[in-house]
């Protein structure tokens, strides 16, 4: 459901009027709470309050028990306008309340804090039952529209909520809550929450040593520890080589640059509030670098270019430096120092459906071989009311209609969003869905006129005039950090098995069995395949317990019986147990998977 | 010869003379001429002169034949004690003379610009013919001990050579000449400078698309293009690979870091003139990182160790940015970011000396595997006068020994220097010497009970106890920039076949074999060969040409014979010519030598 197909819905109402409710209940539980906002959000709402005492268990289930009471008493939801003083006289105890009806009437914020358009001359009621809040609906038109089964809330300490946001202002409690039409569909959300909590790719993260963040090297900045780097060199391997064989040329670039090139491209001062300060070097001042494109720019620059040398498409995993508000931060997924598997391929105008084309393509195959097949496209345009963009109406155009033609022609299910292009041109984003049904935006692919003539390049065409070529940026994965981070939640860190950092560990049964072991060990190895032996002190069942929760693709187990018949005994993280295969065989499966890339372990 | 050794040689005695002798002989040629200093120095001598007009080839001529003249002549080198006025009266037409007086009298620097002790009460004057100059010797003792075969004089515009290395003093006219002993060694100097001009890195660099250095991106910040990108991604993988098979683990992280990580290291503010100012993020300041040995430990401290976990071996090709003047700045070799070839092993002190042995095992096969078998290894040891160095005695003592002992046990050809440690311990340096015999410092091996120290280290002991472990700092190729740039000039360009951005070039004899030459190239790309088809509108010689001088390892010509036997034609870029090789057998020979990383093309 879209944004604005939410706000219109029931189900937006339920919760706008559930929270109402909650807020009824919570003031009979604390009559002296101060009560603040409770706006409907995705998946729920919340409200939040000041309240005398920490809130525990025990009020919370008394307010949720409170709150069914409420619903299953059928109250209509009526709405009052009044005067600002009868609004003010009303509140007169609750000094949030009166903060809003003055701002409101001041014509400053409204009471989510979105600034207004001019001052309120009247001031709107809703009540249910004995609650009256400010507010400006909509609601359902009684409380028996709601379903008492269907409603849940929480409390998650810190809920960090400040009054209008504001850090300097007063502290509240917020409580979040839930609505949905039948009990079903809340069974179904709180399940989605337990899974999304349990895949949670800083947990996993910390439990599978994949990487860590440090507070004295600084916030969203992960240190990749060995397990996490192996996974991401394989991926970026894989990557790298999949672009060679599809003519990508690798290049290397520093992460710094002087100021002056990002002047020339336009990132500056544009993206300056996500820019670190600039470095003074002499007397020339350099920036930690935003973006990757003006380097391969001036790549491309450092040589005369000719028809015959396009399409020339450059790639790096390159590392970019962004702010972002400490707040902000979480693990991989929203970090400050991050790697975008980058590339721009300069084309000419004829060349840029067919080269679109097969960046898609690629794209799509790449998706396909990490089983991350529930994908939608959004074509994002300018939206025609921002001066935000930069460069000419038809070129926009063209590259628009390039886009558009190029998802046609190859049937993919796409949606064209207005005030989704960059700044310099539209672009097409891919969207996944991950096992959990939630979305994340991964690759993207973006037609760019803009930086090709702020940098004046060109190429000599086959009638010997100087033409300027076109760009195009693309990165399937967005960026090794967040991709990885998604992929652990895909695969709730049981990744496929040439993906995961060790594939096998062998468990030699009893001390006699440790050189076996280490020589099985070292014959996978020469077969490419990453190996660790446990020949520690803890009892079989326990290192099978451990390396199952380790979520180790494959566990042999090697004892007198598999050293005389030349096997292994394999168990899979999955608990299911293929019994004694001779090694030969082992390997040759083992292999198999790992270098088709398989999803499956066998 | 070492630095002291040279400064007590007859041939530094010569230099020192010769450059005397050039200056008579510029003063002839220039009456009016103001003339600086003239110091020997690696390979020959200078002399700086204030001169009323450019000098040109034909003065050089004339200077070099008048210095023969006069070596000829048989002039006695005389010493001379004069006071500071008979010194000033003697030189009161030659300003720079006058100023060097001056600041000897003064007791502030001696006519090297060193400063001195005490103020000079004496002056010594050399003679010999009718020139005197301000010298404190030594000198030979009659002109006829310079060989006049033997010396040469040179000019290179722009020298940029300014009174006392002042860029807001006098610009100087700096001719730079060389003395040898015999006319021979003097010629393989001269050839030896030749060779070193035309494998310049630089000139290379350029030639086969190596790299670039841009102005806009920044001096000392070089872009690696595809084909350097590919050779660095090359040597990259192959250090990798054989890292991983020695028990190393790769890590990646970030390329700042928080201030306060760099005051614990103590790199900052020790380091500080070397790095980069600090950039502001909200209340934290963040240094671009001068080095990854903190990243690294941070790792380390991220769990609890046990001495199971010993050795550590975590390894990172971590890119670093350190400040270098402007005008130091040379390609590859001198830059201001460049890619470390880390690692940091953490090793208890029993496995200290074992791993330390298997470090340097491993460097030096690295260097052989390169065909830089003309190594010395350098033991650099605490200058015990100076009081730059951190951490305690015994310990230093201890590293020391290690590092000692493990050169004896490998019969190692090293020599110790003290004054060349690192400040926080002891170092083992390899020096290579490259075709023309120019030493660089490449690979070094560092000992550190410094850092575990600051960031108080610990691992779990058999005994339960918490101790302290060492660190091994170590990079086999220094730097990727770096070592590349010696590569090029030690190669000349023509790198072996396995390091080569391209392998093999087809060239189809006429348009009718492009279509073979193609499938040819696939071929030989499913067996990990890079291939480029030439199927552009020159005449084969002429392609031959263009790809023997690009340093392509194999030239492969596809004609109608070849097509008809299945051959293809095979020329060397030695010009050496193979003639028709079934495609079987060249795929067997080329791939071979690709993967054996042999030195040889066949």
């Amino acid at each position: 459901m879209s944004k604005a197909d939410y706000k219109n819905s029931q189900l937006y109402r339920i919760r706008h009027s559930t929270a109402h409710v909650m807020a009824q209940a919570m003031l009979e539980r604390f009559p002296e709470a101060q009560i603040a906002i409770g706006p409907p959000i995705e998946d729920g709402f919340y409200y939040d309050f000041d309240l005398p005492r920490p809130i525990n268990e025990e009020d919370l289930q008394w307010v949720e028990n409170r709150m069914r009471d409420i619903i299953r008493g059928g109250y209509d939801f009526t709405e009052q306008e009044v005067t600002p003083d009868e609004a003010r006289a009303f509140f007169k105890n609750q000094k949030y309340k009166i903060e809003l009806i003055n701002d409101l009437v001041a014509g400053r914020v409204d009471d989510m804090g979105n600034e207004i358009a001019q001052p309120a001359e009247k001031i709107t009621f809703w009540t249910q039952d004995k609650f009256t809040d400010l507010c400006r609906g909509p609601h359902v038109k009684n409380t028996r529209e709601i379903n008492p089964d269907a409603v849940s809330i929480t409390f998650k300490a810190p809920a960090g909520a400040y009054w209008r946001g504001d850090e300097d202002r007063e502290q509240l409690t917020r409580i979040y809550g839930t609505a949905w039409e039948t009990a079903e569909q809340l069974e179904e959300y709180l399940h989605l929450l337990e899974e999304a909590k349990r895949r949670d790719h800083r947990v996993i993260g910390e439990k599978l040593n994949l990487f860590t963040i440090s507070p004295l090297v600084g916030k969203g900045l992960p240190l990749w520890k060995p397990y996490g780097a192996i996974m991401r060199d394989t991926l970026e391997r894989w990557l790298r080589d999949k672009q060679l064989e599809h003519g990508y040329l690798p290049v290397v670039t520093p992460h710094i640059g002087k100021l002056d090139l990002y002047k020339t491209s336009g990132h500056y001062p544009y993206y300056k509030d996500s820019q670190y300060a600039p470095i003074q070097v002499d007397e020339e001042e350099f920036l930690l670098r935003p973006m990757n494109c003006p380097h391969h720019v001036m790549i491309y620059k450092s040589e005369m270019r000719s028809y015959r040398d396009l399409p020339l498409r450059l790639a790096e995993f390159g590392t970019v430096y962004r702010y972002e508000q400490s707040g902000e931060l979480t693990g991989l997924t929203r970090v400050r120092g991050f790697t975008v598997d980058d590339a721009h391929l300069f084309v000419t105008p004829g060349q840029l459906l067919d080269e679109f084309k097969k960046v898609v393509s690629l794209i799509q195959s790449i998706f396909q071989s990490l089983g991350l097949t529930d994908f939608r496209a959004r074509v994002g345009t300018r939206d025609p009311a921002s001066d935000k963009y930069v460069g000419d109406d038809t070129l926009w155009q063209q590259a628009t209609e390039a886009i558009i033609q190029a998802c046609d022609e190859m049937g993919l299910n796409y949606n064209v969003e207005a005030g989704e292009a960059a700044f310099y041109g539209p672009k097409l984003d891919f969207i996944v869905r991950d096992v959990l049904k939630r979305e994340w935006q991964l690759g993207t692919v973006q037609v760019d006129y803009n930086l090709p003539a702020r940098f004046e390049l060109e190429y000599v065409a086959e009638d010997n005039s100087r033409q300027r070529p076109i760009m195009i940026h693309r990165a399937p994965f967005g960026s090794m950090e967040r991709f990885t981070g998604i992929l652990i939640e895909h695969f709730a860190g049981a990744f496929p098995a040439w993906l995961s950092p060790v594939q096998a560990v062998i468990i030699p049964i009893a001390d006699r069995h440790v050189d076996a072991a280490h020589s099985i060990a070292a014959q996978l190895r020469t077969h490419g395949l990453r190996v660790e032996v446990d020949s520690g002190k803890s009892r079989m069942q326990a290192k099978i317990r451990e390396h199952r929760e380790r979520l180790v693709p494959y566990l042999l187990i090697v004892g007198d019986r598999d050293i005389e018949n030349g096997t292994v005994s394999v168990r899979l993280r999955t608990d299911e147990d293929l019994g004694a295969l001779p090694l030969a065989d082992f390997i040759q499966m083992a292999a198999g998977v790992v270098n088709s890339h398989s999803l499956e372990l066998k």
